[in-house]
């Protein structure tokens, strides 16, 4: 998207510039329900690479959305937990969620 | 996004789905204001290729979340304009904006 090497101002262009690509907002609502390791992110996401959830993860944790805190154990644990930032997604998922669940006749969804 | 080939029950993927790309979103943000013609729209969207324009609203129309109607003169007038469907991603939209302009120190928008 050209828009967000300019100045997306707009609250909507900047949520779409900082949660880049469906799989931002798909490791948001995971982590929704509370922390999660790396390896239980990558199992919850069915499809995603390892590349593009540690590339996810790492914008998220420059731009404030996520912590990562290292527990010194044997093997280290690495765990991965949405800020206040971050939770207050919360209201923009639960909006995606109910337009989703909202859409007739969605052919890709068979059970709906 | 693999997920999408299969089948993304859940509601925010359908959402994701169905929005695919940030233009996606911003071309609902825009018709939000009332129908336009497609000129209009390319206008308002600094950077977006026709090409792109074109395929999202053809991808909005099949999916129930626009209307293209056809006026009559010379040179053909073509408007396009949301759908109750379309007009309900408003809740979604206004989430996001929220969102987005709680974001503190966001370097990419000097003016906020």
């Amino acid at each position: 998207m050209k828009q967000s090497r300019q100045e997306p101002c707009c609250g909507v262009a900047r949520f779409l510039t900082l949660l880049d690509g469906p799989w931002s907002t798909l490791i948001v609502r995971e982590l929704l329900s509370g922390p999660m390791r790396f390896t239980e992110l990558k199992t919850a996401l069915n499809g995603i690479s390892a590349h593009t959830l540690t590339n996810r993860l790492k914008q998220f944790e420059v731009n404030g959305i996520v912590t990562r805190t290292v527990f010194a154990e044997t093997p280290p644990r690495v765990v991965y937990q949405l800020t206040p930032l971050g939770e207050a997604l919360k209201d923009v998922l639960e909006a995606m969620r109910q337009w989703g669940d909202s859409v007739p006749n969605y052919t890709h969804c068979p059970s709906s």
